[in-house]
């Protein structure tokens, strides 16, 4: 047994049971060792970001980690807007990087770069692996370092010689899974309560790190009692639809909210940090806490969230049944083709337990609004601002979950960055539906340029907003990856595509034409 | 004018007169700006990739820096690994790397990363304009980093209120736009020849910074003494074709290349470094200097090489006129579609003074070789390996230099990685035509998994280097990003089209089918 089946060994004596790959020459042990290890399923991708975010949307349905096989420092940087997106959703993931052989790296050779430097910003651990007999005892390593808790992104280097190398001890650690995050002082619980009956009018503020099923239904009994739960804008994963707890949501634009905010005299934060604007702006504030609001802290990021929730609940004496949504599932849609009348569509056809990965931008509020009342189903959000998230995000989600449907939603825009994930969708045959906000513009740009007082777009900036010249033809972008496709023009067809892509086995992709 | 405003008219002074973009929200001030300074042309791209490649072909063939405008540390990822392809070819280029506020920073945001780490491996100069009045003398400075000598990348980071912030001094700075690498010394140069002269077998090794026109011509003289010219596998840029010198070229496989160097005493380096083989394998030598060779340095890094090879040239007193390739212009090729029927098609059809992106992997030298007495031309090589180049190389190339005629070279695997900037050609009217060599394989990892001694590929491994299942259709996914599409099968069928492509105007693409 070489460094590279030790490495993958041990990953999967870890229940790591899949890995995103895009191997060159330095990876060719790791590649020879999934015939050696059957346990770890490699899926091929075109490109390190789908990789990544595969991997990411993997981990967010199975709360496990999945592993990713990248190509130096070059293919990590490719990965690594969707590992931004990942550390920001705390999903624990295990990259594995092959590098040269170490004594070959003094050569300077044409691939050679600072792994470290690119891997450090997203990662919560680094090591390279400069000896096979500490290949497989740091694998195990970064699969714990993986789980946190909170989790986040291990990345194990693995030197060409490391990799090619016998190893002295044949029988690879098998390191703990997941190890659980810390619970809560029963003070802490106290102290919040007591803060919560003292204030006029207190919220909580849920993080992605408690909107588990376990979380949002003991917030929905905390709501019972009158304190209203927020939660952030964008979450790792927010179980919803009829029958569940339905929280409000932070506005991402900062002063709506800090209108919806006023008069708020406690924050309780729940696995989550004091909210701040996604961006800024001239003049206006950076931290959306209301003046005079006093900021608490019920559970800190390696905390139990959910447990908390429910040893707060139980301390409010809150009912034992949470507040729910009713079920709501809209009449057909007709007319225009709209982020509203998809809304309505997505939420008349959507499956119980259907998982929904959501890069669709401007699109994306209206139809999370238009599906409260839909079936139960699970919401995977845009953590990390960083677009081109969700088509690799639907693969991984499948993957983890082949009995559910996925729907990625994409704004055009979006979808052009990790486009060639279509066909690891078409290669693994997946349960993927994805939709494409045709809207030939980054719209939300429109709206930023003007938040930012960058004035009147003159033609230079419309048109580098502007992506209607030419037109992408998603049907054909599709076909050609493999993926079979129809375009909807109307409220109508749209109606019927997304019924007969629900219905049907595979990945299909809609073209969703809005003006 | 604001600090956003001062920085581009600070790039537009300097001469710099592209930026490829990819702006988001914190780059808002600087597209407002590009309407207030029409030096500068602003260039969308779908994919942060694109623009870094682009901005490297633009300088191989301008010989000046471009600029490109990235969103925040996600954005410069994603650029990242065509930032390693351009450091290796010793590119002058301006990144603009848009960051929050610099008091949001603070609270950590989602879109907030350390972007000096990201940028770090890539940059030969990495620095943040933290206030609105030093912006423009950072952005002075940048571009003096970029120029070397040699050549590199300067990375800029704009906060959003340096951006927005009306500046003190409202007349921007102009900068030297290049300096000229230093001279070598005549002592230099006559220890050379002294040691030419009493070698019994010496080469010449040429880089990237040697291989100039005026380079390779001193270089063809001093081939006529007898001495033997070499260049590295990988330059940024190689004048080649009939009339002009026709040096060998450094060997891909270490052992290959060392058998074709063996019993040379005396190897002299003229613009770049001592060779070393691309990747480390069991047992195989990194350096590629055969045992009791002597390396002499001509020039370094940061020297004039094409200067010191002319000196040395007529220190050894070599003929005025270099030894010049003949014309060879093939017959037209028929039958099975190979490499080798391209090559020739190519040399056929390839008009005086085409610019060739290669990126075709496996199939790039069969077409190198086929291509020696072609009309004169240049070829742009893959100088990082990281694949995705040849794309947005062209697509730079072609901006650079309107009235030629860009081929952009690409093997199947290595084109998905940045395809969407096919849309960029087709929104631009670029004069590229873009070949893909579709062997539905990564065909180079075939031959490098024997070469690891990895062993015989099993179906997992198999299916890891196979992109035959689905087959991608490059018909429909250049036709998805508005560039015209034709696939050849044989080896007539793709000799017309070829022709017809190149006598054509604007971006068109041939897909070749290799079995």
């Amino acid at each position: 047994m070489n460094g590279a089946e030790a490495v993958l060994k041990t990953l999967a004596n870890a229940g790591v049971d899949v890995c995103f790959s895009n191997p060159g020459t330095s990876e060719m042990q790791m590649v020879a060792a999934f015939d050696r290890e059957p346990r770890v399923r490699p899926v091929l991708t075109l490109f390190e970001g789908v990789a990544t975010g595969a991997a990411d949307g993997y981990a967010r349905m199975a709360g496990r980690p999945a592993s990713t096989l990248l190509h130096l420092g070059a293919g990590l940087a490719n990965g690594s807007a969707n590992l931004h997106n990942a550390r920001r959703a705390f999903s624990p993931m295990v990259n594995i990087v092959g590098d040269h052989a170490t004594d070959h790296r003094q050569h300077d050779a044409p691939l050679t770069s600072d792994i470290e430097s690119q891997a450090r910003p997203n990662s919560v651990w680094v090591k390279s692996a400069d000896s096979p007999d500490t290949a497989a005892a740091l694998a195990a390593e970064a699969v714990a370092a993986s789980c946190g808790p909170p989790g986040g992104v291990a990345t194990l280097i693995l030197p060409g010689d490391t990799a090619w190398t016998e190893v002295a001890d044949q029988k690879p650690p098998s390191p703990p899974l997941r190890r659980a995050p810390l619970p809560v002082s029963a003070s802490a619980v106290h102290a919040a309560a007591r803060a919560l009956k003292a204030a006029a009018k207190p919220v909580l503020l849920l993080g992605s790190l408690a909107t588990t099923e376990t979380g949002l239904a003991a917030a929905g009994r905390i709501a019972a009692t009158g304190v209203r739960i927020l939660v952030d804008t964008f979450l790792a994963r927010q179980p919803r639809g009829a029958g569940r707890f339905a929280p409000d949501k932070m506005m991402y634009f900062g002063e709506m909210a800090l209108s919806d905010l006023a008069g708020i005299d406690l924050m309780v934060l729940v696995g989550t940090k004091t909210p701040v604007a996604f961006f800024a702006y001239p003049a206006m504030p950076s931290v959306l806490v209301p003046d005079g609001c006093t900021v608490e802290t019920l559970s800190a990021l390696h905390e139990d969230a959910a447990g908390a929730l429910e040893m707060l609940a139980d301390s409010l004496g809150a009912p034992k049944a949470p507040t729910v949504q009713a079920a709501n599932l809209p009449a057909a849609p007709t007319g225009d083709l709209t982020p509203y009348s998809i809304g309505d569509s997505i939420a008349r056809w959507m499956p119980e337990d259907a998982v929904v990965c959501d890069d669709a931008v401007t699109a994306g509020l209206p139809i999370y609004m238009q599906t409260r009342g839909a079936r139960p189903h699970d919401w995977l959000f845009l953590t990390g601002g960083a677009i081109g998230q969700a088509i690799p995000l639907a693969i991984g989600a499948a993957l983890a979950e082949p009995e559910r449907k996925v729907l990625s939603l994409n704004g055009d825009g979006a979808a052009a960055y990790t486009v060639q994930g279509l066909w690891t969708m078409a290669r693994e045959g997946l349960n993927v539906v994805t939709v494409i906000f045709a809207n030939h513009a980054y719209r939300i740009l429109n709206i930023e340029l003007m938040r930012t007082r960058s004035g009147q777009a003159g033609p230079q900036a419309q048109r580098l907003l502007d992506l209607g010249d030419p037109r992408m033809d998603w049907v054909q972008i599709a076909q050609g990856f493999g993926v079979p496709a129809i375009r909807c023009s109307d409220a109508e067809s749209f109606d019927t595509a997304l019924a007969r892509a629900i219905a049907g086995e595979g990945p299909m992709l809609i073209e969703a034409v809005l003006g």
